[in-house]
């Protein structure tokens, strides 16, 4: 069977055309599907969430990779730890509230109790001789840097240390470390999440579906439609973006339009930050361009800029000078994809006094509800019999390139042998 | 794997006890449903729709056989095409309103635009070296018989001659491409088509469910239950519908009690058309048997008995001298049928002022609906391990027989070698 | 294909650690699952309800096994009859309403009309030359015990004699056969049918779980937490119960604290009954203790204890000197369990004079429904791929165990050899 499924999967992927969109198998296929949850969700680093979620020991909140019941809890020594939410004598779900605060997590069926780090306490009952020291609740790989946390469900998880340097300096000065959360809203797109992260990795479509967005960026212009005013006008941004940053030590790393390379399939890139330039008039990704928030983390004025953070494969945020939305993707199905997004504001931040939902909400929640629509529509297109993968557009489109060469590799890295 | 379903299908169709329903594997197995998208829908002629449902230039329905959305349009040109509803870049839904009219198809993606023949007009932002008329949207075989549009998703469409010729005379004189659409309900019936179809090919069920058919028609007595009276009645009312309607141009092509023989696998007809003569005091298919809207086509008088036409897989139609009505069906799973049922008027005739939904609906509403609850009741015995295929009644099921032979040839056709 | 799937049972069921939970693969395989169908569900006694819902000639109730309807009617001649519920005709559904009474059972399709005892009375419309005889319904084996009926739908049933001498003498004073329903009450419990039955099979969950049942009951007590002081409590109740119950010539059968064993695999026990003193002060599982309806059957005094019958795979029933309740499970899916909760109380017993079910029902319906909650947990904990088995409590969960060594017994019973 499994050697079935790495035919297939060989022969769908060398059967793409270069510079063009995957064959649609890889869209509704139930034994690819599986094979993605195998090799990429339950191997990767996937997102979970922020750390001012879980800000006092006892805090934890849920998730569910596949199938999969996580729970990320704050320890009573203060460490953030990921653990299976299945107790280990009949396999009851511990906890069913997606978040919360326990002092100790005790299972409803027979009250076996378990300490916040996962050990068994009690399990009355039960014959003495048992070994409770086998029985605690198995652990998760968990890693966090600035104030977003990641879990990898394999026993021998990749290396994060490249990762962790990238987005640690860029993220540090945001602050997300003493941030809270404003607002979470959870989508469920009828749409593989593969779809979902094509989407993502172009702003071709922005012109017409995201007119909000288009005011407050450059990088929707390419080659093909970049006039020498616009060029200018970028280059005026950046150089005085480039001095007016340097007084907070903050650097610009993505200076020209076009979005930013992601992901880097020949260099192993899975995960990227950048901070760019915003358009004239705008201080923060909010309708009008306004600061809305206070200033969150170390920034001493608006002028910052966009810090852009991604990780594969579940995984982007955008943050101005006064909040952060973060986006994560969790697969539900072939054609399903559970998404969350996260508005951050600095932990002191009042809502009503320092600001308003109303005021930080719309620009990416408008942006994020435009882009579930048309991943729909895609999805049923896809999954036609008569899709014909089409080409795509070298000016616009080479991360979406990009992401699906990222994904053949990916779901070609550990087929059984030919 | 293909080899597997070919053994299963062959072997469950030898199977079968001559005279006898079909086992029941062919109601409730996934791999030979698979098997049946793939030569019958996707390879015959599938009735789409009616021509004067797209009068316009730019008018259109879309129309899903299994996952396969088409788009039927009339083009610029005034000819009515049938196209893959994807886009040719990244595999977007175009339309998603089931019917209406457009000057250009927009993909609301990207902006590509294709003119109302499917080719590409404009794809602004992709690389200039792109070769657009290699990217039109993918055609779908096309007919249209006498305001009946057909389509063929094969590439190689089977001969659709003997059928134009068969139902283009007898379909001329009701007059559907000077039609209108009075009224279309569509069902969702949790049945395999099939079985709509074995419901269909006899009225052995009629007596007790149709009480307002039986009123109106002689075929439902057969031999076993044909009085010598009734006989006499039958052929009065045939001999003088000769003479009536040698006038208009017409004739009696069924005469004799009993439903008209359809499908014949021996002969090859897919397709059939016939006019009979309606019950004495019938001059329509009307709940009084009176006309209730103006004369079609070219009809001089109301006594033109019913016109009948029928097209596998998918289509069967009743017409009177007042209003037609048609039948479609699409598979939309192992266990379930999309039915549409369209009324059709003349095309000046006004609503409210010439006729009255009320008047024209109710005999072939209330037909369909006894029948759609009749087969829900059938698909959940016949998927019971336990059901036992039984004898047709040799008086008055020789159609569903004639349907089973069919649908084992069809199914059997192209079949992997032993 | 049914190589592999035993192959698959083999391994996993010989890679259960003993004392332990079932490998998750039992909880969340479909082809598991259908082998369950085939070698338990089908093969197996199964309880299909009770006598005195189908008192007299002609009345039915519907039990859906798997995907099969089977008819359990009382014909004309007073005899208790089950059947397959669909037409030797055309495969339809003969019965749609769950119960009735009827006098023949007539197809509404083409008229085929049944005796009750499922012989083809008629078959107008149909040749001359068919033979009649061979046209009735499909039967299925039927026993009845003491007001308690179970069908088979093998055409080799295992013996019942056993089971019926078993449960007929314990049985036979509670008088179910001349018991009239109170009420019915029926579940969808997204659960598997195992784990329905793993929590029936302890009470190690009842303390924290069913209040109301500890307080009736001392069989949740076991070695690890008897203290002298109750040890005593239990010998005197039972003592003087042996000389009470000995005047009505009943017998306690199970004297001691703890759950009575059951199943039995080591001695093929799939059934049990025992008779068992309640707490002191209860005279019935009711919530205070009191008897609320006329006493059933033979019984002269309410001090009767509780009598308790189980069968493999689908049935358990506790009962009081007032009242019955049963419980019976059908598979609806690898996830999914029909749960019907029957309530008997004395034929003559008159609603809102004689009892009222705010009376009788909250004791088994409240424990009925905080059971189900936390078996729905237990389903979503077990088919995580991250569960673990885990170790039953030897004092507490010796009958989980013994499910579990029943089950694997079962399910390996009739595999392909190797």
């Amino acid at each position: 069977m499994a050697t079935a499924i790495a035919k297939k999967i060989r022969q769908m992927a060398a059967s793409r055309r270069e510079g063009y969109t995957l064959p649609g198998v890889f869209y509704g296929d139930q034994t690819i599907y599986g094979e993605e949850i195998d090799v990429i969700w339950q191997r990767q680093w996937i997102f979970a969430g922020h750390d001012c979620q879980i800000k006092r020991p006892g805090d934890y909140f849920l998730l569910e990779i596949g199938k999969e019941s996580i729970m990320v809890i704050r320890g009573d020594d203060g460490r953030v730890r990921a653990m299976i939410n299945v107790c280990r004598h009949r396999g009851t779900l511990i906890c069913t509230e997606p978040s919360g605060s326990l002092k100790r997590l005790i299972c409803p069926y027979h009250q076996w109790i378990y300490h916040t780090d996962g050990t068994l306490q009690s399990c009355q009952g039960m014959q003495e001789n048992l070994d409770k020291s086998e029985l605690g609740l198995k652990q998760v790989a968990v890693r966090s840097v600035e104030g977003m946390i990641y879990v990898c469900l394999d026993e021998h998880p990749p290396d994060f240390e490249p990762a962790h340097e990238t987005m640690s300096t860029l993220a540090q000065p945001q602050g997300m470390r003493r941030a809270k959360v404003a607002k979470i809203v959870d989508y469920e797109v009828k749409a593989n999440w593969k779809v979902v992260w094509e989407n993502n990795r172009e702003c071709y479509h922005c012109n017409q579906n995201h007119p909000q967005y288009i005011l407050a960026n450059y990088d929707h212009f390419n080659a093909d439609d970049l006039t020498p005013a616009l060029s200018d006008k970028i280059s005026a941004a950046v150089e005085s973006s480039v001095q007016a940053w340097q007084d907070q030590g903050l650097a610009v790393t993505h200076k020209t339009s076009g979005m930013a390379s992601f992901p880097d399939p020949d260099r192993g890139l899975w995960y990227a930050a950048n901070r760019t330039v915003l358009s004239e008039g705008y201080v923060s990704e909010t309708m009008d361009g306004r600061q809305k928030a206070p200033l969150m983390g170390d920034y001493q004025s608006a002028h910052v800029g966009t810090l852009r953070i991604r990780t594969m494969p579940n995984m982007w945020l955008h943050a101005s000078c006064d909040h952060v939305c973060s986006t994560r993707l969790l697969p539900r199905g072939i054609d399903r994809t559970q998404v969350r997004v996260t508005w951050l504001v600095h932990e002191d931040a009042v809502e009503g006094a320092d600001y308003q939902l109303d005021d930080i909400m719309p620009f990416w929640q408008l942006t994020s509800e435009q882009d579930w629509e048309l991943c729909e529509r895609v999805q049923r297109g896809v999954t036609s019999r008569n899709y014909i993968p089409g080409p795509f557009s070298t000016y616009k489109e080479y991360n979406v390139d990009a992401f699906v060469r990222w994904y053949l590799m990916e779901i070609q890295s550990s087929l059984s042998p030919e």
